[in-house]
């Protein structure tokens, strides 16, 4: 490798390392500082360019990439506050967990505090919230310091997917030229052949990184507390990438089948969705209906907790309010149960622990293992018979919205769930969106990578980050996002046409912040109105026309064609269904205690 | 003062103190978590509320009020990444040392790496970027506690005002209820009299901040160094809200006057436009097209510089450049010279500096003061028949943009500020704006207040900023952006209709980052236009649908009259005028060249 001058250099040699490292894709915003890093991205011919003119949006849809993938994205951006435009987005990976590799363009250490222009503070810029951050050293054509260079570059992508992944942040610092214009003697000819220019075959440092297992004693404790529960219940919360890529759904559902167990799957947990769900069979195994249903449940005894905490804040409760040992797993051995009643904490990777206990499960002799299914035969029959009845009075609201007019958000994401493409991404907004999929969208034997932002569970970044997952595969996009969320990051779809991403964007538009009616805010007026639920107004038909996307106002009961034929469509569509928040949640409401009372009749009837 | 229930009493006390401490506006963006605060803010008869639904947009617009008013503006948002959407103004605010409060709502202490929900690491989330960080106790209706809520409110107001002004962050946990709910006993009827309910009359601490002075020796010995100068030369680069309101125009130009030393006058340091300036005399005493002639004039040999480093670089390299005693005079003894040329740094206040060498030459007995003036005679001349020159080529090459279709963005700036009212506030985009205006804005002596986001330079935010300098004042508002800007805060457009703003918005459209012509990036295709230039395409029309602005395009020779009918007309309009970046930036080429060897004439003829 060689270089017109030692920042070109310095550019090529990262870009270099980081692709035999096996990075695919970075997302640049514009810059002249970054123009090394840019330029020698722009050239590499195994990773992709995604350019972005707004960097809170380049680092969303970086985000989106990445944890669709479960790969790193890398993300370039110029000195200043274009750094500090990341930083949400940087939270979320931090909080959720996904893969992203940041690369901060700098000014020369000796300008920082001196007053030049576009110069700021970028060291630890991110704080806590990265896995590692570390300066590269100023470039230069020296062996040790390029040497340093690949080895940074290897460590920075291989510490994005450690125990726990997360965000790396390098910042690097330039000086001109930072074009590839020819500097005599800057980089002798001589460097060119040395092995911190060339690299190796593959990564300078190949990095393997060991996980946290437990002992054979250690699985056969957690197997006999699940054994000898009478009302054993396994709880898959939201997954990170790495949760996703160690967990084989069919090892998890066998490992409920054989405790007799119901698995209470989060739409994000990559169980609710796949071939591994029976969607009528009895037992069911995967349950999704439990935040109508769960506190007309009997408590757990023994409960394997799995993922982060569950976007279901009935269900949370009703764990916290059980009498019963509960097991986190976690592979980074992090506490992510905050009601705090959680028992044991075991820090191992949760595929890893499953299979475990089915092979000591298959080991033991048949005279020595208890029953499988031994448990109270009553409590599978209670989660079967409660989710089939909340399903019937889901379809006969389904069925009441679309025939006598009675709209409700809800029924908008069931059928964009129960009607997506198989396979497909179904990305969803924060706020309501996120809690009427949790309630509504059924468990599927369709797969479908179903995702949302619950890391730090922002509203900002929703269209970038979905459109990041969405250009990660060949799969359909759909995305179902709220209006608040929808203006939020409405500079995110710039990278339909940028990017060339194919999405059935369905934006309930509710005119405002419905999430507050949710509230007892709702009781203060003012300034429930003016500052709480905050409605603007806004006519989004104007964001079809600025972006290229085909806007559609479709009423709720034309919803269910209008989106199939979007997703017979090519090109992106957005299906904006109107609704009236507080009307929405009145209906939420009445479904609540639809389905509260008959599931109480139906346990009182089956003790 | 009473309360409900604690979160109530502790956003009531804040307001109520902070309102006490002369707060007078807070931006607000929706959100649960910060309840108590929004409740108490939209309650209070003396804060005005602005309602924003992107925080990111809310930071800047407070950026903005704050920045044309001088006075603190307060920022309140709820827990996540809300708050972090706030980073890049706060390192705007930083380093243009502009006065914020940043009111981060927070979940109770416990749940930080508990998993909980919209919970992430708010402690020093801005890091070295603000000038105090503290986080507020848990609410109790305590009275040491409260006096300290008091105390620690009014603290961290003065403290953005303090030397250097600039950010506060304060960090504020609240648990449920949020709401003004009644929590029997919370808060004890005997509470409601105490002084830490009532507050005092004023602020509960009346912070009275004392200013770094020098001697009189000192003054005598900067006084010596500037009178025994042949070429003495003022800079004034953009000043701080602080340094406008400690400046008196009239003094420093009177100074300059008794030194005979040229007074160059960035356009945003608050002295090229005003009442003080001579805009024909001769000596012109202010001048401000330096960036176009002042490396053809003789250097300076004392330099006296006020504020920021200067917008024009090439001023910049040419004090660099110079063999001169340069004392930089900075309130906080801050370094703000990065080409480290600087000899003296003067930890003091500007205008008293000023004001007291101005004393000292008074004070003397007429017998032992220098002639003022008694510089090289030939040194102001210069200056003026450079400045004469340089104006009489931009009239040539403005009469040419309208009468021969040649059109020029530099074309657009001049006519923008010539022709701006008088009052006005001018807020320009960084990139190329701010540097078009730096060379052809002329010094007026019209009460011009022009305002750029300088402090980190970045190309964010900068709708919401003007719109939110706008919001302070009566004065007409106009602002100057490129179109990548434009994008960038498009949503920050909400706040006309939402904040009631009128402005007039000129669009300089170029598809593009048209400042990357000026670099050597330019001659590397690919990746030059892909991932420099950036050409968009965007219409930018369909933004007027979506905000209520009446958006017309305008041909480059019609600015001035639809420019004037703008003014004229309520309501906010923007004016958006097509250029071609690569053109644009030959024009800038040709005129620098005609008015480099024209001033090269002059200072030969003259000498």
């Amino acid at each position: 490798m060689t270089a017109p001058n030692r920042a070109t250099l310095w550019g090529r040699v990262l870009a270099d390392e980081l692709a035999k490292g096996g990075l695919e894709a970075v997302c640049i915003a514009p810059g002249s500082r970054s123009t090394p890093l840019t330029v020698a991205f722009a050239d590499h011919p195994d990773i992709d360019v995604y350019s972005h003119l707004d960097e809170r949006s380049a680092a969303y849809f970086a985000l989106g990439r990445a944890r669709r993938t479960g790969e790193p994205t890398a993300l370039v951006c110029t000195s200043g506050t274009a750094a500090a435009n990341f930083h949400p987005a940087v939270m979320e990976a931090d909080q959720a967990r996904v893969p992203l590799l940041v690369l901060t363009a700098d000014r020369p250490p000796e300008l920082r505090d001196s007053g030049a222009n576009q110069t700021v503070d970028q060291v630890k810029l991110y704080g806590d919230a990265v896995r590692w951050y570390t300066e590269l050293p100023e470039p230069e054509a020296d062996e040790r310091k390029v040497r340093s260079l690949r080895t940074t570059a290897a460590r920075a992508l291989a510490e994005t997917t450690g125990v726990p992944s997360g965000p790396v942040h390098c910042n690097c610092p330039f000086r001109k030229p930072l074009e590839p214009i020819d500097v005599p003697g800057d980089v002798p000819d001589s460097f060119a052949d040395t092995l911190a220019a060339v690299g190796r075959d593959g990564p300078f440092v190949e990095t393997t990184g060991g996980t946290q297992t437990l002992t054979d004693d250690e699985y056969q404790k957690l197997l006999q507390a699940l054994e000898a529960a009478d009302r054993p219940l396994l709880v898959a919360g939201p997954a990170d990438p790495a949760d996703l890529a160690s967990l084989e759904p069919r090892a998890i559902t066998d490992l409920a089948d054989r405790l007799g167990a119901p698995l209470l799957a989060d739409p994000l947990s990559g169980l609710r969705y796949g071939p591994h769900v029976k969607e009528s069979d009895t037992p069911r195994t995967v349950y999704g209906g439990y935040d109508a249903y769960i506190d007309a449940l009997p408590a757990p005894d023994v409960v394997l907790r799995l993922g982060a905490s569950p976007t279901s804040k009935r269900l949370r409760h009703w764990l916290r309010d059980a009498d019963a040992r509960q097991f986190l797993i976690d592979p980074a051995g992090a506490w992510r149960e905050a009601t705090f009643t959680a028992t044991d904490l075991l820090a191992a990777e949760p595929g890893t622990v499953v299979e475990r206990v089915l092979e000591v499960l298959d080991e033991r002799e048949p005279a020595e293992s208890a029953t499988p299914g031994s448990a109270d035969d009553a409590w599978r029959a209670r989660f079967d018979a409660a989710e089939r009845r909340h399903l019937e009075i889901c379809d006969e609201a389904l069925a009441a919205a679309t025939l006598e007019s009675q709209p409700f958000e809800g029924a908008i994401l069931a059928t964009a769930i129960a009607n997506a493409p198989d396979p497909a991404t179904v990305f969803v907004s924060n706020s309501m969106p996120i809690r009427d999929a949790d309630r509504f969208g059924r468990p599927q034997a369709a797969d479908l990578t179903v995702l949302a932002n619950r890391g730090a569970s922002g509203i900002d970044g929703i269209a970038s980050t979905a459109l990041g997952a969405g250009s990660a595969t060949d799969d359909p996009l759909v995305l179902v996002t709220g209006d608040l969320a929808f203006y939020h990051d409405s500079n995110g779809l710039l990278a339909v046409e940028r990017c060339d991403v194919d999405a059935t964007i369905v934006l309930l538009d509710n005119d405002g912040g419905g999430i507050f009616h949710k509230l007892p805010i709702e009781e203060f007026e003012p300034p429930f109105t003016d500052q709480f639920k905050t409605p603007h107004g806004l006519e989004f038909e104007a964001l079809g026309d600025m972006y290229g996307l085909e806007f559609e106002r479709v009423a709720p009961a034309d919803f269910s064609a209008a989106y199939r034929d979007s997703l017979e469509t090519p090109g992106t569509q957005v299906l904006a269904v109107d609704f009236d928040s507080e009307a929405s949640h009145r209906r939420r409401e009445a479904l609540d205690e639809r389905v509260t009372s008959a599931v109480e009749n139906i346990v009182d009837g089956s003790n």
